[in-house]
């Protein structure tokens, strides 16, 4: 039983293998938002500041802040987010960057214990990451690629995080501050996808005693009606041991599987959240209608 | 790779480790369907004939016909049903009663291969229904209870199986052909129950090699929004290795789930089956607009 603990100034949420699922906002990510990405590199933060209180509104428990834009000063950007976020919101964030001076500019001025988002195989970026990763007592996520990128082979991504698992353990980072991403390919392309996610995550779980996350909204990319393949995908992989992913809070669709399969893993106790959320006869237990009540916070991953 | 062929006169299902999700319709059933039940009892049978192309036209791969009437003569009512299900559709039966004398009556007047729904472990129930079985070359359901009743120890109910295929073979009944059903209970009444389920079928995969199935309705009980916990229990389970189940394929939220969880395990080849049935822009790709395609066969099932 691995507790990973991630905190604001004034809240801790704890991903755990015994706890209700993680639901780690996806949305403040320019990545493919141009408008947003003009936005934050013009100074106007107005966009990251609703994207992040409409996600926390609609039952997120963490948000993962990316400020990744092309030609940008990423390290300014970044810590601004932070600020701006943190600002409007209680909830933890995972502090999402490929630029490691982005990652470090940014953990300096973050309120809590935050989720470092991530940390590769790469020998160059363990031994940069997780030094300050250790020195501020973080979290970090653990992304099961390396030098020679990522492989097809689940038994290699699995050697990969378990490297990464014991490179931190020399650094001073327990296993339970290492939360491994096994990578999510798009189904569309790769059929075997999902089978290898799902073997990987109880791997990770058992052998490693790691919790997991991963970025899963890429699991449906180009497939119609994908937030339904997306949801679905997060139930199976709920199943077979993730305990928290970054993703949409915002699409019914997805975040109904999370909850039901939080009630299917017995975390929601007595199905109270559930009951809560769908009880309402005006919301005729349909996504449509339940919509409007999605705001309800859920109940239990907060202590 | 276990192999279950079950057959009309003039179709195979083959439920399987590495195939499609077999979908068996579970509306043929006058429990709690008191209109149908007094309509069955007085010779009408125009409704199981309706509801027989219904479900078949939304996906059911293969039907599940139950006469459970008290005070009737269940064995006259479910050879009756048998015929006139058969005459209006090519798709393999599930025989399904706790009478085993209208188990008996009915494998007599099928056509084909049935899949015989249900054996016990109770040594009466099994040295009745094994030597039938075995005469006909049916396959079985295999329900994880005995004399002592369901245990709520999956280790006991593991043990249950364990000993009817066990005993099937003594008959010569292969364990290609015993299904069995883990027991689903309401997850509103035992949180437990969804982990305990997901962890036997991985035993009954891996350790006795065998296929699959449940009532899986039975999971959402008393619960609101009812089919999307059902729905989502489903790809958790199709996940955890179950290979079929007794279900509503009329119920568009759960139907997606298992067509979802089959593109997630790579099982909907080139995820044609779901493209096909989501693509059509009108469909909207939610549940309500794609209920009008619902009727789309699923490919790959039926050889």
């Amino acid at each position: 039983m691995t507790d990973t603990v991630i905190s604001s100034a004034s809240k801790e949420v704890v991903i755990g293998f015994d706890r209700p699922f993680v639901m780690i906002g996806e949305r403040i990510n320019p990545t493919g938002r141009k408008l947003l990405a003009e936005e934050m590199k013009n100074g106007d933060f107005t966009r990251v500041v609703s994207d992040a209180m409409a996600q926390v509104e609609a039952g997120a428990q963490m948000l993962d802040v990316n400020a990744g834009i092309p030609l940008a000063d990423e390290p300014a950007l970044l810590v601004r987010a932070i600020k701006e976020v943190q600002a409007v919101t209680d909830v933890p964030i995972s502090i999402d960057s490929s630029i490691v001076e982005a990652l470090e500019a940014a953990i300096e001025v973050y309120d809590g214990k935050p989720l470092i988002n991530s940390v590769t195989g790469e020998e160059e970026v363990l031994e940069r990451v997780l030094p300050f990763v250790a020195k501020h007592g973080a979290a970090v996520v653990a992304i099961s690629n390396d030098e020679t990128g990522i492989s097809e082979d689940p038994n290699v991504r699995f050697e990969v995080a378990k490297k990464i698992v014991h490179r931190a353990a020399d650094y001073g980072i327990p296993a339970a501050d290492v939360v491994v991403d096994p990578l999510v390919m798009p189904i569309g392309a790769m059929g075997t996808a999902g089978r290898q996610v799902f073997a990987l995550l109880g791997r990770l779980r058992n052998e490693l005693g790691v919790n997991t996350t991963c970025g899963a909204s890429n699991v449906s990319f180009g497939l119609p009606a994908r937030h339904h393949i997306t949801g679905n995908f997060l139930s199976m992989a709920i199943a077979s041991g993730m305990t928290s992913a970054i993703m949409s809070p915002l699409h019914q669709e997805v975040k109904d599987c999370v909850m039901a399969a939080d009630v299917m893993m017995g975390h929601d106790q007595n199905c109270a959240a559930w009951i809560a959320a769908k009880r309402d006869p005006a919301a005729g237990g349909g996504a449509g209608g339940a919509r409007r009540r999605g705001g309800r916070r859920r109940a239990g991953a907060a202590i």
